[in-house]
């Protein structure tokens, strides 16, 4: 259960329903990342596996209560020859907390290109979270264990002056197994780590109320989640008490494995 | 019926479902962004005009029959103080044709911060559409021509060793009434104009069929679709017959008033 491949193994209610729970935790509610990957796992267990995932849209719709299981209920929209599309809702209470629609689509060859990764020193090279960010290496140690960050940008270049930009090496620490569904997961899942602060860099100090919004993924290459990635997290805009954030995810090689956009809130403390 | 508001004043049929008809067309499938327009318009009829669109999330499942209305069925998935989530489906034949969800906000007030706009020449400055293409100019002039669009980038710009960019200036022609809501609709219909272009422009000369796959826009600032607005469009990625397009909106004065992304199919012709 403490496992990420335990946190992602939803269990099977009955046909097209799954259920998931959370592991101990100090935070107020569910990580969104955990709903996401716990959805992403139910949804693709309704999908003939020779169709890979390549696309979600989610929608965080209230704040999930980690004392209770998520009940994941699967709508199977559409089963056409190249593509596959379902929908799934989180449910507790008997009220959605989360909705996501996603789309697997069966092997082709096509054109290819790629924006280059940013050039960055190796995860090796760094240490794993920035000395002056105490608080955030503290929640990280007690709610990620299994997850090894390593911030690229130091937390001094911060500030009105600078691009809202942030980048991290991510790594799961264990050796995962071979299963092309559970790095994608568990992509899914560490995709919500650290994007919402891409939104503050230009906003040092700045007292919010934050939470996810929406999350939409674009799975681009084959990868390991447990090798490291490169998390190139921008935000290109914010207003109205929302950050937009951007993420390209590259593996070590360079190739740029998928694409990440996320609003959140940034409510201003009063 | 040929002018924009008129395609995108959806019939209220009942409460929560809606009819919207194609207008007369060359093209053998409705034209994507014609639909996330009139999905947009029906959900934001189910909504309080104190909450604003901010953002939608569109999966494109089947094409669409222009002879043919398409009805849309809205689900009042939640309505919060802050924000209220609305599910729109597109049916024609008793399928779903298309679905997507809408995020709608109350005013806050918030941190503010965007990317600057890309330093390009203004509309006056430019073409209407550059004259090499000439397939495209007929075409344009058939299906949009209410729309005026001025590349900025020349078509000899194109080639492999060339990022996948390319930029235009786009208005619609007549004015239109002050309802905000309208401006934010004609944008949803026109964002899907072009954009797939940007994927291709690595690949000059590539024979391919196409189709947009989904559609997301986040809304960031008021604007006019009436006035110029300036669509920078860019392809981080393609692989797998499938390419990834995202587009800034910017209006004259550099504010960044959307952000787009849409996954494309571009399956080689064979």
């Amino acid at each position: 259960m403490t496992t990420l491949e335990g946190l992602l193994d939803v269990e099977r209610l009955e046909v097209d329903l799954f259920r998931g729970a959370s592991p101990p935790t100090r935070l107020q509610h569910i990580f969104g990342g955990q709903v996401a990957g716990q959805a992403l796992v139910a949804t693709s267990r309704t999908v003939d596996p020779a169709y890979a995932v390549h696309s979600l849209h989610g929608y965080f719709l209230r704040a999930g209560q980690p004392e209770v299981p998520v009940v994941y209920r699967v709508e199977r929209i559409r089963d056409g020859r190249s593509f596959v599309t379902r929908r799934v809702t989180g449910i507790q209470h008997g009220k959605a907390i989360f909705m996501l629609s996603a789309s697997f689509q069966v092997h082709e060859e096509g054109l290819e290109h790629q924006e280059p990764m940013p050039v960055v020193p190796p995860p090796e090279d760094l240490v794993e979270v920035h000395p002056t960010r105490a608080a955030m290496v503290e929640l990280h140690r007690l709610e990620w264990p299994g997850w090894d960050l390593r911030d690229v940008l130091p937390p001094d270049g911060e500030g009105p002056d600078r691009p809202a930009r942030q980048q991290l090496w991510m790594r799961y620490r264990e050796g995962l197994p071979d299963d092309p569904v559970l790095h994608v997961c568990a992509l899914a899942y560490a995709s919500d780590l650290r994007l919402l602060g891409a939104s503050l860099v230009p906003h040092p100090g700045a007292a919010v109320q934050t939470a996810s919004l929406d999350h939409a993924m674009w799975f681009q290459r084959p990868f390991r989640a447990d090798d490291w990635l490169l998390y190139d997290q921008t935000s290109p805009s914010a207003v109205g008490a929302r950050g937009l954030t951007q993420g390209r995810i590259f593996d070590r090689a360079g190739n740029l494995v998928a694409a990440v956009m996320q609003e959140v809130l940034i409510r201003p403390l009063r």
